[in-house]
């Protein structure tokens, strides 16, 4: 039994709101785990605007060809979404293409749908063909166990290493009624810039097109889910489904329906760092005063990813040295002399040295602390950019350097 | 006591030549290890020509600041070296290079020398006040014992998380006679594209001009020590310095003179590396058929530092999933298709997927050996890159996460 993260929110998998239109189920298949769901099924009713973002890896997952060529088609047919766990059907060449029409080609004729609405995934190792048939035996007993309720445990049947499954949801009031927005997601490796080895899935009932849908879900990932590390690696088969059932209301305001999404994605994206492989502790990055926007966004990455900052706070030191090393090497437009850096309240260092009330030992004690935030201003302009990390421990190379044995 | 890597070179330090007008002497200062010897002085004769190449990081520690002004500049004089370690001298303000001016100052007096041929560099922990008095303190006694063979001891003096001190040398025969290369070198973390916590010194008695060598140190610098990575950290304080004391001939040829010198550079280059904190593997990562060198290399420095390779490389799993997760996170072209993927001389996957000839027991066989080579061809040009990195395993996290306690 995997030790849950310690970083994992507290109380468990949140109570999320049934979406009409949207059913859920999961299956034991035997994928490759054995005794755990790893099969999840979401049916979606006619009407249903599927919006889509994806690894931009060039040696993207089958699953993943699949769905770009199937997103954005207009259609008022129902939809789905199933994903296996265990197996990512990536670099399986031409029999990793077959694996999915097969895959896709059951779930349309059980559900009765077209093949184009219907969306599959599948994580885990990458290089094993796809046992197909173990999946496809199992949709009818998926569709007879399709419930509004089952959300959580579709959660759970799509984990990898992930130690606790991750759920999020909000409810926008609007003079035409109430919209809800309830999301589940995978991750806990092979996390980095431009979407990871993560599955996300959020489902609302809200009445709103399809390409004004898929322009929101791409500006508010490049906010949230884009600005998460954890390990600066990239998976083959990162989806991100966005699914608008239209049972309820047009949102009023399509600005306070994106903030309400935002809170939802977001969410999810730290609690996929706070599941970050070995974490023990969440990080934000912030950097302020750059020039531009891309510069703030590739010092906090050049922070985030740095193995030397990433162990530094693993050990609990509040070795700014390190970070002014990162701030270096980012390639950004930066001036020594101008930065100042701070842990959480404390200003560590300032105009290109060390703070003169600066304190090693208040410093040492803010690290001891679960969630932290480092500052880096670089003193240049009002450019800002926040990503999101965990440290780098022990746990981290004991997961990974035996994962497939 | 360091347990010393198991990479180091069999054999110990080497026997370097004495290259006639270029003298050495060490002495332990207590700029912050105690018991042991952390200054080094280097006094070269009349005529000797500098060459030097620096980190690109913009939080560049003083004493680069410094080299970098001061290289080029043509003079007769003689020149010196001195170097520290314990303490980089690095963000820390005005109070940096002051304390670049007493140090080089001091050896101009001392070594009776213009100062602006005095280089210095700083190795050891950024932030804090470089100790100037306590290396001034000393400097007569550094003049006293210069010693045209005591390079060893100065390559001991320069270590800092090291577990060896790093030496090559060799000899080139020309019609006017024989031409000595030799050279020392420290690093083991902040090891990466673009120089690394790394300094290198390297002397020759070749009579060549400035700006040829200076040249030839640039080119030959991005085949070999920007080819390495250990963490992909990015140092403040990279210093490469090639002396040329012209005491003896001109090369013949300047193409054989280079490859001489290349071979120097890249022993030492290999042995940074073979010293990678917590290194059990050295793995040249090889890139063959991209579309451009630029691609090759990015995609050789792609795998080489993935956190996910290199920890599946200390747990010898041969886990060519992850090789090909790095093509596709590089931003090169690579055509997933036309793959081909070999660990040493083992073809695991080709055309984008498993080599129907794959044993993985042969496979799991080859990855318990020390030095390991990948290979990836990317079946789309003739351009090939190669970079060398080591393994990611316990003991760096261990090392960086309580290197200032």
């Amino acid at each position: 039994m995997k030790k849950v993260s310690p970083l994992a929110p507290k109380g468990g998998f949140p109570d999320l709101p049934v979406i009409k239109g949207a059913e859920f189920s999961n299956v034991q298949a035997g994928v490759r785990y054995k005794g755990r769901a790893d099969v999840m099924m979401v049916r979606l009713c006619p009407g249903t605007r599927v919006a889509g973002v994806f690894t931009r890896s060039s040696t993207r997952a089958a699953p993943v060809l699949d769905c770009q060529e199937k997103i954005g088609k207009p259609s008022d047919a129902g939809a789905a979404i199933l994903v296996n766990s265990g197996n990512a059907n990536a670099f399986t060449g031409k029999s990793g293409l077959d694996a999915v029409a097969r895959v896709t080609g059951g779930v349309a004729e059980t559900l009765d749908l077209p093949v184009d609405r219907v969306f599959t995934a599948s994580t885990g190792v990458i290089g094993e063909p796809l046992p197909h048939d173990r999946i496809t035996a199992k949709l009818a007993e998926l569709r007879d166990a399709l419930d509004a309720g089952a959300i959580a445990g579709a959660a759970q049947a799509i984990m990898t290493t992930d130690t606790y499954p991750k759920g999020a949801a909000t409810t926008l009031d609007t003079p035409a009624g109430p919209i809800s927005i309830a999301g589940i997601a995978k991750g806990s490796g092979m996390i980095a810039p431009d979407m990871a080895t993560m599955l996300v899935y959020i489902f609302t009932d809200a009445d709103i097109d399809q390409p004004v849908l898929q322009n929101m879900l791409a500006d508010l990932t490049n906010r949230t889910f884009n600005r998460i590390t954890v390990d600066s690696d990239t998976s083959t088969s990162d989806t991100l489904l966005l699914a608008a059932t239209a049972t309820g209301p047009r949102p009023g305001s399509l600005a306070a329906f994106q903030a309400a999404l935002e809170t939802v994605m977001l969410d999810l994206a730290h609690q996929v760092v706070r599941d970050g492989e070995g974490a023990t502790k969440f990080v934000e990055v912030r950097v302020t005063g750059a020039v531009s926007e891309a510069d703030a966004e590739k010092v906090a990455r050049s922070i985030a990813n740095s193995p030397l900052v990433k162990t530094a706070i693993a050990g609990e030191d509040p070795n700014w040295g390190r970070v002014v090393m990162a701030v270096g090497k980012s390639g950004a437009e930066a001036d020594r002399d101008r930065l100042s850096i701070s842990f959480g309240p404390i200003l560590v260092a300032e105009n290109g040295w060390v703070s003169p009330e600066y304190s090693e030992e208040k410093a040492a004690a803010y690290m001891k602390g679960q969630d932290l935030l480092i500052h880096t201003d670089l003193g240049l302009g009002n450019q800002q950019a926040t990503v999101w990390t965990c440290d780098l421990t022990h746990d981290y190379i004991a997961i990974n350097a035996d994962y497939r044995s």
